[in-house]
C-alpha cells in the first residue's frame, strides 16, 4: 500500500524532521505546559489555558480556553463542570487517539473511524477519609478502541501499542511524576 | 472563629455524613468514571463525559460536555484544541482547587480569593523518540497557589497540604495506576 494515497491528516513528515532537527538542539525540545486556576465557589473553580513556552520561545495557542470543574450533586456540590478525574480521561483518551492517528498515517494505513470508552474505577473512600489503605485516585483504568481501517486486527492493535509506548498522558498516569506544591 | 459565620459554599456536613455512610456501606463507594472519544482529523479528536456509575447506581452530570483536543500550530497540527497533556493541568489545578475549598470549610476559616499557576516541564524528545532515555510525560510539575483568606501564612499551608493528601488527580500523577488498553 502506497503512503501517498493515504491521509489521516498527520504531517508525519514535519514530525519526523522536528525529530531529526532536535536530535542536534535538545534545548529546544524543553517544553513547559501552563494553567491558571481560579476558585469560583464551593468546589467550582475555571482553569484557564492560553500559553506555553517551547522551541526556545512563547508560544500561544490561536484561543485561550476557559474550563469549568466541580463536584456532581450526589456530593453536594453544584455539577458546574465534570470532575477534577474525568479531566484526566479526557487527557489519556485524546493523547492515545492523537498517537493512533499518527502512527496510522507513519504506517501508510488509512483510518476510517477510531472511537475510544473510557473507564476510570475509583473507591471514594479514599478522598474522603473512610480508609487510609484506600488510595485517593483510579484503581484502574481501561481503555477499548474501535477502530475501522485498512487494516488486520494485528495491524490495528500493534497501531494502538506504538501510540502506548510514545504517549504522553499514558506515561504521566502509569508512571510517578514528581510533582511540588507551594504556597506563595 | 465560628464556623457558622464562615461560608465556601462546600457543604462539609454532607461530606461528613457521606464519610460516615459509606464506612458501613464499601460497595457504594465504588464509582465509576467515564469518557468517550472520537477521532476527527489528524491529532484532533473530541471527548464526551456525560454519566457515571455511583452509589450503586448510574448518575448524570446536569449536561454532556465535549472536549476538543488537538496538538498546537507549531507541531504541524490545525490547534483545534488544548493539547492531551495541558487536560492533566486542568485536572489538578481544579481537584487541588475544590481540596483547598472543602479543607477551608472543614476548618472554619474564610476564603476570599484562590489562586493557582501550574507549569508542567517536557522535553519532548521522549514523545518524539529521539532519546529512548527521555520520558514521554512531564518530568516534573510545580503548582503555586496565591491565597487571600482570613488565616496565617502557616493555616494556609496546612489547608494546601491537606487538599494534597485527600487529591485524587494528585494521587493519580505522582502514583502509578494501572493503565489497560485494549482493541474491541
Amino acid at each position: 500500500m502506497g503512503t501517498a494515497t493515504v491521509d489521516n491528516g498527520v504531517n508525519v513528515q514535519a514530525l519526523l524532521d522536528a525529530r531529526e532537527a532536535l536530535k542536534g538542539s535538545p534545548e529546544a525540545a524543553q517544553f513547559t505546559w501552563r494553567a491558571s486556576c481560579k476558585w469560583q465557589n464551593g468546589t467550582h473553580s475555571q482553569t484557564n489555558i492560553g500559553g506555553f513556552f517551547g522551541l526556545g520561545q512563547e508560544q500561544r495557542h490561536k484561543t485561550e480556553t476557559s474550563f469549568e470543574a466541580d463536584h456532581p450533586e450526589i456530593f453536594a456540590s453544584q455539577d458546574n463542570g465534570i470532575t477534577p478525574i474525568e479531566y484526566v480521561l479526557v487527557g489519556l483518551a485524546s493523547c492515545l487517539t492523537a498517537g493512533v492517528a499518527a502512527v496510522a498515517q507513519n504506517r501508510g494505513i488509512q483510518l476510517r473511524s477510531v472511537e475510544s470508552k473510557l473507564e476510570g474505577k475509583m473507591d471514594i473512600r479514599g478522598i474522603l477519609g473512610v480508609d487510609s489503605d484506600v488510595r485517593n485516585g483510579y484503581d484502574d483504568i481501561k481503555v477499548t478502541f474501535k477502530i475501522d481501517a485498512d487494516a488486520s486486527k494485528k495491524e490495528i492493535e500493534a497501531i494502538v501499542a506504538q501510540s502506548q509506548k510514545r504517549s504522553a498522558v499514558y506515561d504521566i498516569i502509569t508512571n510517578p511524576v514528581n510533582v511540588s506544591v507551594e504556597v506563595a
